[in-house]
């Protein structure tokens, strides 16, 4: 169980068998840092072209195809006080016939008070004067290597995870990525500070991080699309347009969960679902979308141990 | 401002311009009881065909198309102990090459404990043994007449509202509906004692109930699509398919509301939205889906008063 | 087997249990003229308020719940050469990136050339000049009363017919509408001289019309969805937002006609849909689109009887 | 302008910057085969792993980002008698609630009658008895290197072509791609003896093939998505999930089409396309669907040369 300090001298702007930057064990930690989704550092310069860059990928020994990469994020901080963001929705998130309505594109940029947990509007001037919302670091994109060799632009996302941009993947969580090729293939970037649901101004407040995180290894068992957990709930993550079609991703990830794990039927499973489910947008900009279907653990709790 | 009780003598299933009940002025409280979705009253007998049958139309004196009304549910709780339940989630809800795996249809039956303010499922037998929720009464079912002389089916929604089937609309809320036509013509029905997001076996746990609501109107300034408010959230709904039209209804109706009502523009708005939007899955089960776009309160209050 | 003559009166913008206006027999032709969309008749005043006003309802003797009824269009022409249409397209079939590029609305005005067989712009002045397109005239909206004392906008469309505005719904077609009320209840109107697949710019060439239909019975057998056939191929009509639900409602009865009345079993009617159907896109423009799904006579014709 | 002879000795089932297996220039004519969907040859022998392996790239010289690729089909005729397909309708074309009538998956083989111009069934045995179509090959799968380096799946489809399985895509069909990388990188796979529109069984019937194209050069004037030409129309290929997004991609690219090429404003093409445009769906089966937009010649000959 080793940490690995790992500093990146370049990025890549698609998800694929790229040439691994570090081999590491299940059970190791790492300390990292991505730039922005457009490229630009801690110090704000440009380093690598935009497009939500990729630190890695990570090279897991012994993870083969079909097994769990389990990733967590131990700690994930913003490394400057200065965020962006866009400040028009986007056209894909109103009526049609109010597309005509929207301002022209301009950028707004964030002040991060970490003392205060707090992310404070800068600019533009708006009737929001400096408006203030919590600190909440979330990565938008990472995730494996996908099938078949294939390298797939970090705009969006699948099975393998992606640009997912879901605002409850920060600091806390683990996520559980089915492997498709030997060593798992780990990327990482296009940290947040702060994020609506949806992302429906197309970023968040983007930021460069520094980010801890450890992974291990399930053999065997991968799940068909990610998984995740927090203090509160576990969840899962379907990745999909339209909207509809990534929450059956997710829903029906959710029952292969509660039979394989939890020992439930269908029949059990739904009725848990039924009345007990909570989904959330994850994004609902991105060429895939993202919902999230969770279920509280508190809730999970009453079912007896298998 | 009266208190009427009303007790239904009969239910409608359509939303239309029907004969009203019952008179009743703005600032007025009605108390009243609506039968489950099946037509089951507290006594568990079916006193009226199923299909979300609804109570009313209440005739809301001075309500003239174009107002808004303002519906406030200040007391629902169910009137019997005994819930009833799908046990199956909808076909389109899962992966469609799943959909062969769901089991056959069967009925659950849930009691409620109003002292434990908990919801426990009776039957069938699974690995949930008696599964305890927490009691959260809301209402599935209720709108105003809609425009052009419609009469419009239960199992559906519109801009009039209808079976939004979302588990936030239940004690404390307020509803803000466009006026179609004289006097409103308020119908409600389909409590629900608990629910998940999306209502995706097709129900929630459907019980009789009893209703203690006020109404008020304001003059002018109808919505396009509901609004809402609880003492956490604003809210807006949008009801259409798919799940990305209804959100586009939704976002954009909460732009209006922060223009008109709180002095934002358009990019203050999505500034607003962007970072701070939270959205909810009303249901994804009837013909028209349902999405819930919210903002929190706290965050509303950092603009100054116009 | 009469042939009745009628001349509207009034006009209805729902479908719905209205008041009949004529009772018919099965085998009956009845000869009856429709306003335009916008209410219009063949002098081109306006007679009655706009939105696809409807000529009916029509009773016809011995409908009952869960009988066919057919409607064939035996003849339709326009009742003058003037025809009116939209000249921008709806915001909802573009990329929402380039609703912003549309002109602002605007009429255009066309002449129908009846001994030519064609529609010529007559303006705006544009580079098309006189476009001409040969006329090709279709009922937009038409339909029975729907289930459960619904009466639906005219703007919309469902199992029960309404608003599908597909282009192939012109003389020679014959139409099987389930029955949901007795007598039927048959509505006629909104007649377009010609018009585009999915109706993109939110109007045919609209004009009065001059229709002569005749009407039979099917007792039992009810479709889920409408079905037609003309000269070439038998269809159904699926209703519905989005475009794929459509496509699963006409392509789910397609298989259901071909089960039932064809003989074929589901593995059977996969293999012929799957290298033989053809799918046509009614309208992408009103609140439900509908989808067309096609089977050539002349592939059925292998079919050995039943 | 040479003609080239090229037999394949690997194939990919991603369509990517790999390394080019032959140079040719604008103007040139290949001459080449491709194996079945299944990696199966002209004799009926696997020699690749299946997926819709592809033939190429073919590095076309001179060829830059920004460029057009015309890609024209001259000729293209399977190289085996024996086809196969499913005889499933996919669960995604049917209404969720029927998906549990549809069969269990089975192979079918189809014979090729050159002679007749026909494609016949052989087996299973149905009702459909010997059910004989027309032969109409077509290319399910080509297109171009797609931007950014990515490599993506054969399975789906793009801006830059790809997994489309439009039957419109035979002999005669010219086709112009949107230029992403150096040399174009011109992949092609996937025959089909015939095929129903949507590909909705999830295959036509699939055939190895010979292939004979030419390719030119535009400079610079890159669609934003393919666009094609027959004898009778010209097309765009729009490919996205739903529906509503691949019609949307086809008819916005349609305008621009007729606004580039033909002079058309805004107003004239939605004029135009309103009441003379025709849809096609292409593919309803793959993870991005495609809808094409086409336009009759016959229509276009009446405006005047820019």
């Amino acid at each position: 169980m080793h940490t690995h300090h790992f500093q990146p001298t370049h990025y890549h702007t698609t998800i694929g068998s790229h040439e691994p930057v570090l081999h590491i064990s299940p059970g190791d930690t790492v300390i990292t840092t991505a730039v922005d989704a457009a490229g630009c550092d801690a110090t704000g310069n440009q380093v690598t072209p935009p497009g939500n860059p990729q630190t890695g990928p990570f090279f897991v020994e012994g993870a083969e195809p079909g097994d769990v990469l389990v990733f967590r994020i131990e700690a994930l901080r913003p490394t400057r006080v200065a965020g962006f963001s866009a400040t028009v929705l986007a056209e894909n998130v109103v009526d049609p016939d109010a597309v005509r309505t929207l301002p022209e594109p301009q950028g707004s940029s964030w002040q991060i008070d970490f003392d205060a947990g707090a992310v404070q509007l800068a600019r533009p001037r708006t009737r929001l004067g400096h408006l203030t919302l919590p600190l909440a670091p979330m990565l938008g994109c990472f995730g494996v290597a996908p099938p078949r060799g294939q390298a797939i632009s970090t705009a969006t996302s699948g099975a393998y995870g992606g640009n997912m941009d879901y605002r409850g993947l920060g600091q806390g969580v683990t996520v559980y990525f089915p492997v498709f090729v030997p060593g798992a293939l780990l990327h990482l970037g296009d940290a947040h500070a702060v994020q609506g649901d949806g992302e429906i101004v197309g970023t968040g407040v983007e930021v460069s991080c520094e980010v801890r995180f450890t992974v291990d290894l399930i053999k065997g068992r991968a799940p068909s699309w990610p998984r995740g957990e927090n203090s509160e709930y576990i969840f899962t993550l379907g990745n999909a347009r339209p909207l509809d079609q990534a929450l059956q991703h997710a829903t029906t990830e959710m029952t292969r969960w509660l039979v394989d794990e939890y020992g439930l039927d269908l029949r059990a499973a739904s009725i848990l679902l039924g009345q007990g489910v909570r989904y959330e947008v994850g994004n609902v900009y991105d060429p895939a979308y993202t919902i999230v279907c969770k279920v509280p653990k508190k809730v999970l709790a009453q079912i007896p141990v298998v």
